[in-house]
């Protein structure tokens, strides 16, 4: 930062960024270290940013509140104490998928061949069987009937051009596990969106990344309605 | 949540909202807790949310790069000790210049009358001065010569239409600090923001959660980059 | 660090503090950069540790639970998330009591005189009821009749001689509280923790910094009871 | 708690707890939901909550000093922050020793027998070299000679009669490392205070739980340091 000019990821940001990227673009720059998106892919940023937005009550939704409770004075404590349940339980699945569908994808020699798909997801169901291994991103304890997030996705990975190998191979893996168990298993939100974020060329870890960020702005919603409509004080009165 | 069905803020996430809303359109709906902005109040939600994402090496960004050397396997964590960073000392500017400006614009009686404006500026200057306060949101430690994401800033808010009393009274008062000290002072970019946020119908606060989101994203940033490109080692072998 | 030596605030680890110095000891060395206290002075601190421990259903305890049903990996992160909620609305007394009572003896000309301590009480009551201002350290919301730790605060804090000054304070202002106002507000034990830190010779951030140890115990309780007997998943649906 | 009394782990705080009970005891109390220790036991938890209090300049306390930098308002979030970097990296390892003694100790058929203990170290070191895994709670990568605080600690477990299966098995797995590889690694600290900690009757997390408190307490030192002899902006100077 010179004292006129502001650098953001190499650009700079009055005359570059502001007015002229959105905050997805700006996102997925950031999360490259400088490369910028196409338009498409910073579309599905987008959706992908607006699909994990925290809704309703939720373990960190409340652990938002009842920290907002003790030390009002620091709304962003109250955030990152939200943000800290962001663990394993229930984004793991997005992470773990992803590094499921990267490590196969590297194993394949050469280019990924689209012919080769079914065979590599064969081997990841084999394998996770064999060891009775749960496979991530298939299933989902309460829409049973199918993910509703799932196909819309899709749809927009597809009309941006993002959808590649990773889709294409976690759908493969749903479908062999259906042949070799003859139970058939939705593949999930999570798990369809660590297949996308691998196939924008982001690692693993990235697809975390955006549902920490869209959490963040469902935590702002929750603390902004905390101090219009206090809630915390109710909930620790009816659990003690 | 229903098996089949999944709501925010009131409206269906696969139906209404992927691919429909942006990001910066589901924020603004969370914040206030389900009115939906106009487009260019999303616009501006987006602008704003473009300004803020932290660049280059920050307090905020070193800490996560520390967190996640001793916590690898929870990247939120980092995250989240990041934000807690996002404390008075940097942030508090956008609050407080916003509570300022809605105190003195709650004191107008009726409507506010654009007329009335240098006379309430006057008055928080005059207020100001006599208990030897500073005033929130002018000056900036390292844009002496103005803070260069102030005039992009309202521009934009001039563009679509959300620039207000709020952010007229801001430019009113330093203008009659000016006058009053002598001693001419910029409109820095988080006074400024602070303003957008009211004239556009959210709390004081709202800024500052627009701020957390943005640091999020420049901190999941930092995260990867730390992935890619460890120096959290090297830093603490510097300092020790 | 050296290979074979490990150095604690000056001392050597392994020779000189363990299984020598308590916890205590060792805290109140880590408070003052490394003045060790006296035999009183770690017992008083001792005492004060074990009052803060958090018991039943806190705030904060309830997120701690939220937070590691999201992040089980993570037990520091849920402890975290905890602490965060220590700020001014349970934890602000501690230290607005020693800052007010450290204002004020800083302002009594000379080494303070038993004898002025009336007088002093009187000012801060007077300056107080004039600013329509509450007195930190006075009343309890729910210990009408006397706080039951303040007595018991005292009577160690008369037995290890550390009381002094400030605590002297503390009670000539509930008295000139009660003879200006008609009104009798009990000591409560978190203001009157933060007169003996005082007269320990420790800042006002003192008591806060102990009572932030005390929780993480009463929050380490936490997370193992939540382990082997989970409420949080009980607690969410409750709520939701 | 009632209007007169607080009970803390069932036990009455102000009769009971305080002024009796150290803070050692009454972390142990909360650890277990309500058992008290032994004299012996609360002095072996005093040593191992003195062992593992931060000294120096650790990346954790650099995390906490820069987190108040940006919010000096939140000392608690500033030591949350350095506490969600006790993640695995350098805590993990007293967790992963402990859950590994405590599987081999369940494995063996009855009460444990101390003579039994050889092979079932010798088990332990056979599947890990098997698998090319690590041991945990062996090595050291700065105390090459030997870790000082475990014939320390080890002395102290001995002295308070608290040694027992753990230990020895540890101390075992050591030797039976050694001969196996013919390479001689240390038992560490932090292995060895799992080992110690399981041997109390306490979980895996235990020693993770006691290590946490410990970092807090040396955490409000820094915090402490910090507003007396302020280094975080220097450090950000130093790094940007």
């Amino acid at each position: 930062m010179s004292q006129d000019q502001i650098l953001v990821c190499g650009h700079d940001l009055v005359e570059d960024v502001m007015g002229q990227w959105s905050f997805a673009e700006l996102t997925y720059t950031a999360m490259t270290g400088g490369q910028r998106p196409t338009p498409e892919q910073a579309r599905m940023i987008d959706v992908l940013l607006t699909t994990f937005v925290d809704h309703g009550v939720t373990p960190s939704s409340l652990a938002t509140r009842l920290t907002l409770l003790g030390a009002p004075e620091s709304m962003q404590a109250a955030i990152a104490s939200g943000l800290n349940g962001a663990g394993s339980r229930y984004l793991g699945t997005m992470q773990l998928t992803a590094a499921l569908l990267q490590d196969a994808l590297a194993e394949a020699p050469g280019e990924v061949d689209l012919l080769a798909i079914p065979a590599l997801a064969e081997k990841i169901v084999e394998r996770a069987r064999s060891r009775g291994e749960k496979i991530p991103g298939l299933g989902h304890p309460e829409h049973k009937n199918g993910d509703p997030r799932t196909p819309k996705l899709m749809e927009i990975a597809r009309q941006t051009g993002v959808a590649g190998a990773a889709c294409a191979l976690l759908f493969a893996v749903a479908d062999a596990f259906a042949a070799s168990s003859g139970k058939s298993l939705v593949v999930n939100a999570a798990g369809l969106s660590g297949a996308i974020v691998l196939d924008m060329g982001l690692p693993p870890e990235a697809g975390k990344g955006l549902a920490v960020i869209s959490r963040a702005a469902g935590l702002v919603g929750t603390v902004l309605d905390e101090m219009r409509n206090p809630q915390a004080q109710g909930i620790w009165d009816e659990l003690r």
